[in-house]
């Protein structure tokens, strides 16, 4: 796939450059939901209000357009021409550290307590990844080469943070879309290393663990089954199947799993990546043309760093029972009092329909 | 605190309207979450997007203010003038069953199983509170004689939602602003009935129910006994306390407890109900001055409605580790996709300073 590519790495600088910006933000516990909150060290303003007319940041003023290198900090890694510079131009895909980094490469988590409360320091990483040099680009216009790029350093990304013994949990995600949180237009997706297992994924390998205990098998290998039955596929190859959840809390809400049980997200090979590619190029096209460019969230839900037996009631390792995926969360409307408040959705598409229309778009735009 | 009104309750209306809309939802549950969706029968329509200088429902076309009460279902209850009639003017709060209910009041819950999925018709009910006949009235506004009104409703609606013996929660909330989902700009609450006990409330009661077993404590009475001692409180009268938690996810976020051990909001005798009003009036005028009238829900959290054993592991009633309290969640920004995948929020203030800020409001304007 990379043929005319060569990657290029840029070590040693990534430490340098953190150490300037000199942040150190705090992780705090709620003790009621066992939910951590990052706490950013710096100066808090009231964020405007998002809204679709707001004017956004044009090409010309962009740091992540071709030409801007340097007004970036280095780069972690780049897929890059032949011949070309780190921190210059001619990449496609190249990972920088965020300059407003909520966590920290440097340093020791200092757990700590106070009275009942738990505490850490904010050691991480936080990284984006900037899909490609063209400013306008859209992720659900890309071509297969290019999503091929982009899931590649996801998983680069991925196998090298979690080298770091630090890290619980690597985040991968991305955000389209000022009222799906994405302020900066160009096209880029976020690593997060983690010094903890986030609640959402605690809780699935939870499920997924009392699921096996009662009948030894992958709740959601059972779930794609299911699912298949029901109608509720949006797309399907090889290796790869989209589908719109039984119990989704939102309108075209698409899940994307590795047809056979796989846990970590890592493990994935190149063929594996280019199936992958290939669904979700379709996937989001069939979002954008039905919703017409809809702001949307991609996040992916892979096992913790760490195989760890912390959450295991059934004695066995987490590899047998959690299934590795990636949840596209189109956002449509905010989420009201109600939802917010409770974590009870109300959805006003069955997910039957929403696959239907999506399966009707793919059949007509390809 | 009503001499000069009469309680007028309208019976056998209400379960008439709701057989005319002929509405029947479905509930699914996530199985990896255990949380549930409501599916609305009825038209799907992509929503448009929210935007604060979207038009808002004048008070001309609004259907909520005095004058217009023939435009909405017949009125379930409301604080009336004496000598004033049901369904015409005269009132100062008045309850509705919701004309686009997601929930209806009539028929059987039909637990059904789909293989490893359950759903469950959607009985409940979903009404507003109609805070004021005032259309341009403000929550952070109200005398204290009026906030006293309005948690009187929610009392009033708590208890007599209870006597259904298929609810299994009773949710009150309120949305103010476009941004939290909020639409109809004239001030009102909610009040829903679950055959399903919010996903929430049942991981609190799960982790308070823990903390019980390990230390025979309440676990929010610990919090509110360490908030205090750092600083943390808002405001605070004789019987109740707001304050900014520990972990906080979003920027003022704000808790009101009561400050002696109390597991049942429906419990709140008349005196508690006075002081509670003092503290939200203070609570919210604070974020309005603060925040310049910010988007934010108000959402309580209190014992399901059978103080059912199904989440105790330390074979204690709920009444006794569990403490009811409404959250008041400013919605500033959007959740990004790393917060809204993941459960773990990125919060730029501190809760000590959050609650610095407010207080120093409250000295100046009381």
């Amino acid at each position: 796939m990379f043929s005319a590519s060569v990657l290029i790495k840029v070590t040693g600088q990534r430490q340098l450059w953190v150490k300037e910006l000199g942040i150190m933000s705090t992780l705090r516990r709620n003790p009621v939901t066992y939910g951590w909150t990052i706490y950013p060290d710096g100066e808090f303003q009231i964020p405007r209000p998002a809204c679709p007319e707001e004017p956004q940041i044009s090409a010309e003023e962009c740091p992540f357009c071709e030409g801007k290198e340097h007004t970036t900090p280095p780069e972690i890694t780049a897929i890059r021409r032949q011949g070309s510079m780190p921190n210059g131009r001619g990449w496609s895909v190249r990972t920088i550290p965020d300059i407003n980094a909520v966590l920290r490469i440097e340093g020791a988590l200092k757990r700590r307590g106070e009275g009942i409360y738990d505490l850490m320091d904010g050691v991480g990483a936080h990284e984006l990844i900037i899909e490609t040099p063209e400013h306008h680009s859209l992720f659900s216009e890309y071509s297969h080469q290019k999503m091929h790029e982009i899931v590649w350093m996801y998983r680069e990304r991925m196998r090298d943070l979690l080298k770091d013994e630090r890290f619980r949990y690597i985040q991968i995600c991305r955000n389209y879309g000022l009222r799906a949180g994405a302020r900066i237009p160009h096209p880029h997706s976020l690593a997060i290393a983690l010094p903890v297992v986030p609640r959402w994924v605690r809780e699935e390998i939870a499920r997924a663990a009392e699921f096996w205990k009662m009948k030894e098998r992958c709740l959601f290998c059972d779930m794609i089954a299911l699912d298949r039955k029901a109608n509720r596929v949006v797309f399907e190859n090889s290796q790869f199947i989209a589908l719109a959840p039984f119990a989704s809390g939102v309108p075209y809400e698409t899940w994307i799993f590795p047809s056979m049980h796989q846990s970590q997200f890592q493990d994935i090979d190149d063929y594996e990546l280019d199936s992958l590619a290939e669904v979700l190029q379709k996937t989001t096209k069939a979002l954008a043309n039905k919703l017409n460019n809809p702001p949307y969230n991609l996040i992916l839900h892979t096992s913790p760093a760490k195989m760890s037996h912390q959450w295991d009631s059934s004695e066995k390792p987490i590899a047998e029972y959690y299934h590795w995926h990636i949840e596209i969360i189109p956002r449509l409307r905010e989420l009201n009092g109600f939802e917010y408040g409770t974590g009870l959705y109300v959805n006003p598409l069955l997910p039957e329909a929403a696959a239907a229309h999506l399966r009707e778009i793919l059949d007509k735009v390809g």
